[in-house]
């Protein structure tokens, strides 16, 4: 009912998965606002139901979208691109297809994030505050080329509660826009079913257009850029829109002089070589040279893991001085241990097997370092010392701080949160590994009967508030 | 230990509080950051204890504060300020003086707003995520002339664990420079017993430094603007930083065909006279015309709230047609009713005896209206009807949706949050009235004993995650 009220009114202009050009930026975010609005009030079920209707289309569509993801590829030869990117760009390679399809159905079967009560208050009498989950309201999603992309953000988007505009890597752009075409008429065919309005998820493709929706704080709530980190540093500088992801992932593991030495070597090993691109892989080694044969940490990542060591001058030394103390020192050693340039080396995320690694005297000056030159991502300590490993967790000012595990759990599945728009080194609203909460944001409500503030105390009145808290599981608004 | 180790290291430059020129704004924001990564370490004990020294200190210096306050005063009268800025500059006027006091500590007293566990997930045997709250970081709160909210800020920074730089008003700089100079003497007094270290609170004077410092997004976390609404403004079009706050209040009522009319008359005169200056006031009045006598609410504004009606032409010429039925078109109503501005009114913020109001034919109506014209303040709906309400609550995109209340409840000390840092209408991080909450943001922190990624599913192990979440009640960390 209200729904379709609504929906009759704003007359929101269609627009995604055509190659239309659009009139202006501001329309774009006007009609994503419009639609936000709308999508709000949308019931759990109706932004599941069309979450099903999409996957099902796209499945009986899977014909039109392999043409279209046929011709990008074709191009993608023309212009000789790199093999891995190939890899990226080919959606029907292995099972990527039937992976993507499932995932929206996953996506639908999660919690409701949205109208979830956080917090309920008797402020007096019949007068009750409830803190309310509500969607934040319009995202610009940002990313990649991975054709498969666009269904996931489609699928959160929708799920919380928010309008999407979404723009993915060019190379991808017929694949993206055949899939936008099947969205976009499936939203429209059940709209009056679903609810969902048409506009809820607009497709963009070019960077112009990025360019002046970045502009449009008025309608735009949050900005998910997803992809290279020279992409999310060039958006968190051209827009006052509150963006959500890292620029870099510069994490550190700090082994302390009570670290436990097999738990050093197979975090370190784990952390450094699992997935080296990866934005929680570690970056940073910061040695307590009061750590019982802490050099045979440094040679397990060599020997096993063929990383290469950019040492800064002391411990280099200290560490060829041990090895050769033990007959250790090896070619290979050497030729894996390089010099750290130390004033980049320690700002460094090299996404590569490397490493910066330096001596630190202390968890106070393990802290001190990585406040300074982390990227507030993900940092661990390997200690058994309990004191220490407290002091590191409060003293370190990053999203996530570990003791005896590795950086590479920050990860939205590893935490459980069945889906991950990305992973967050701001310092509010989301941190770390975001799910589909760092999509939702709050409103206060107030029931009330016809309460006035000047009946209180501190406006006029006498009355004293309540202020009783009230257990929120058994509150159903 | 930790405390006095770092804070030998970090040797921060003392400057608040003297007149002494800072060399930089980086500086000042470096110094911010140094002492905020400090302070997030310092027990609730030491951050409570501090804010009592200071309140000591302050009530001990009573009569330098009273002197500095006497020339920021007589300068004030030099060049004639209005009556209402001078009562706003004098702190000594009545109980103000002790009031302040009383209020660092009753902050102090509050309970601790970090180091809480919001959540806990086992994500396997013995690898545990906690999700804990922490300081947001470093604070710029920008103020207008009242002395006592130095003292109000310097409380709320210091107990959530952020280090603050402060700009008040210049009519009140000698006092604040005074005061400025008592908390930073005292912090420096007590800090190897307190741990909080010198750099927690820094004043800055001038306006040049403000937009310098707003520059310095990569040290300063948040900017927290009190006072008008065109400084507000100002700040969020010039910088990156997120800005907490409220540059409008357009809070508007919405009268549903289904309004109890005694409800819809107290609410509305409440929300329009109680305070006309607050954002919290009603500028807007929806009137559902199906709503029988509405006519009465806008007379009983006009005749008990001595409030002018801005109108639209149909609602003004069915207003007086009624009225003139009921033979109760006086003079006075006529004169308060005036023509509405339509295209200015609906987007306006009066702070004054003043409203706009229309005609809408639904509750539907009423939304669109409200997520168009409104600030996403807060809103009402008055009705008895609990399908409207409900359909009003979801459809709003404020920060408060209220039934049967008026909207001037919306206030950090009605809401029970014990101190109010602000009100915001961001739609991420902390919406509405915020309380110290709204200045703490969260880590996670995963405790393992020596897990490695590479061990589970999707990173090359055969390890599942357990995911089960833990009652955050029986943890303690």
């Amino acid at each position: 009912m209200i729904v379709k009220a609504l929906v009759e009114e704003v007359r929101i202009t269609r627009t995604s998965g055509s190659s239309i050009k659009m009139s202006n930026s501001q329309q774009i975010a006007q009609n994503a606002r419009k639609a936000g609005n709308i999508l709000k009030t949308i019931s759990n079920e109706g932004r599941s139901d069309i979450l099903y209707k999409i996957h099902d289309a796209l499945k009986a569509n899977a014909h039109a979208i392999e043409e279209a993801n046929k011709v990008d590829l074709a191009i993608a030869k023309q212009t000789s691109l790199a093999d891995s990117l190939l890899k990226r760009l080919d959606l029907f390679k292995g099972d990527k297809f039937d992976v993507m399809l499932q995932g929206v159905k996953d996506v639908a079967d999660l919690e409701d994030p949205v109208g979830k009560v956080k917090m309920a208050r008797e402020l007096d009498d019949g007068l009750t505050l409830y803190q309310v989950t509500a969607p934040v309201g319009v995202l610009l999603v940002i990313f990649e080329s991975r054709p498969e992309v666009i269904a996931n953000i489609t699928a959160l988007s929708i799920k919380s509660g928010n309008a999407a505009i979404l723009k993915g890597g060019k190379e991808s752009v017929n694949t993206f826009r055949e899939m936008a075409k099947i969205v976009d008429n499936t939203i429209a065919k059940y709209q009056s079913e679903t609810g969902v309005p048409v506009g809820s998820v607009q497709l963009i493709e070019t960077r112009q257009d990025v360019s002046d929706l970045l502009n449009q704080d008025e309608y735009i709530d949050l900005v998910v850029p997803r992809g290279s980190n020279a992409l999310v540093r060039k958006i968190k500088d051209t827009t006052k829109i509150p963006v959500l992801g890292h620029a870099d992932g510069i994490c550190s593991i700090y082994l302390d002089e009570e670290a436990d030495l097999a738990k050093a070597k197979r975090i370190s090993l784990d952390a450094k070589t699992n997935y080296p691109a990866g934005c929680n892989a570690m970056e940073t080694l910061l040695i307590n040279p009061k750590l019982p044969k802490w050099w045979e940490v440094l040679e397990n990542l060599t020997l096993k893991g063929d990383v290469t060591v950019h040492a800064t001058k002391g411990l280099k030394t200290a560490y060829f001085n041990k090895l050769n103390e033990h007959g250790a020192l090896t070619e290979a050693i050497q030729s894996k241990t390089v010099d750290a340039d130390e004033k980049v080396d320690f700002d460094r995320e090299f996404l590569s097997l490397d490493l910066a690694a330096k001596f630190v005297g202390s968890t106070e000056e393990a802290i001190q370092h990585i406040n300074t030159h982390s990227s507030r991502h993900t940092d661990a300590i390997v200690t058994e010392d309990k004191v220490n490993a407290e002091k590191f967790m409060k003293g370190v000012d990053s999203s996530g701080v570990y003791w005896n595990a590795s950086t590479r759990f920050a990860d939205g599945f590893r935490y459980g949160f069945g889906a991950e728009v990305g992973i967050s080194t701001s310092k509010i609203h989301a941190r770390g590994p975001v799910g589909l909460e760092g999509l939702v944001s709050y409103q206060y409500q107030i029931r009330g009967n016809g309460q006035v503030a000047s009946d209180y105390l501190g406006a006029g009145g006498n009355k004293a508030f309540v202020h009783k808290d009230l257990d929120v599981k058994m509150i159903s608004l």
